[in-house]
């Protein structure tokens, strides 16, 4: 591996706009290429900073990651409030997060860069475990049916992972290309009855 | 990149042997470090063949993906017969893929390398989503109701995705360690109402 370095000159000042701009970098990189494919060299180049810097603030890829994986949309635009709303709440779910990630900036990224990191590695799959038993499924918890609730919150989690992978990830037609409220109800049902259907 | 080559000697005779130690090769390369860090020159170490020789029959590292991607289990041991079997279709099915998952020898380790692969990489994700319409889904016209045949198909692909990403991929405690029987009845519901349920 050649040992240049870019110039000193670029690394700017300011310690957490800094940080930030490497988290962002690594988020793109891991979107376009993949995990295993972003080197540090990459992320430091794309956020105009010395390598030596990725490696003081996050200590190695791994680090990178687990910084990275982040919310693609904010838990509570999707799941707050839902309770609340007429209907049945798991279509309110599913048309929810379909709208968000069909009209918000970058949401779609984000969450593809957070699948594909978060199948192909070791590392990515405990970060994304975490992040989800941490902050999705907790979130989760108002909705869900007392009685063994946790495995209701991941039976939303498969499904709605598995949403997400055909719509936007495999493109599977006609599912990718459906209208978001055919598939609001279509989905939403099976949602519902994992958050508080009989499960046997 | 060093030019070694392994020794002409380790080239075997027999070009469909040695066609299917490639793919052999390649697909326990691509489950053990996904797409993207498999090389040609592996493949063809792995198989104890020339270079030349995987090029030769494949072409390229694409064209080794789409003879790769191949069926972690035969269709028709998860899918065959299931109509005429007691109880709700989805749960049989279900249990069916569990239970096949579960206790053949590889099935495991090609589904996961299919997923991280299918994800992770253009050509591959083009390969999954063709070998999906052809062979899964296809599969499933039997016990599909007629009325919006491909959008119920791909809802069951859906569903049937992400439940082997939370249990098998993500690894999601308490999907992936509840008993085949609690998940198949679960998730069984979603996958009998996606085949033959009201969809509006």
């Amino acid at each position: 591996m050649p040992n240049r370095r870019p110039p000193r000159g670029r690394r700017p000042g300011g310690g957490e706009r800094t940080r930030e701009a490497i988290v962002e970098a690594a988020r793109e990189l891991f979107a376009e290429h993949g995990f295993a494919e972003t080197t540090i060299r990459a992320v430091a180049t794309r956020a105009g900073v010395d390598p030596a810097l990725v490696h003081y603030y996050f200590a190695d890829k791994d680090g990178l990651l687990v910084e990275s994986v982040d919310l693609p949309v904010d838990p509570s635009v999707v799941l707050g409030g839902l309770a609340d709303e007429p209907g049945p709440v798991g279509e309110a779910l599913v048309l929810r997060l379909l709208t968000t990630f069909e009209t918000v900036p970058g949401a779609l990224e984000r969450m593809q860069a957070l699948i594909r990191t978060g199948v192909s590695h070791e590392a990515a799959t405990t970060a994304l475990r975490e992040y989800l038993g941490r902050t999705v499924l907790l979130q989760l918890s108002d909705l869900v049916a007392p009685d063994q609730a946790e495995l209701r919150a991941t039976l939303v989690g498969s499904q709605v992972a598995g949403l997400l992978l055909g719509r936007y990830l495999l493109k599977l037609p006609p599912l990718a290309d459906a209208p978001r409220e055919v598939v609001a109800v279509a989905v939403g049902r099976s949602i519902t009855h994992y958050l508080s259907g009989p499960l046997d």
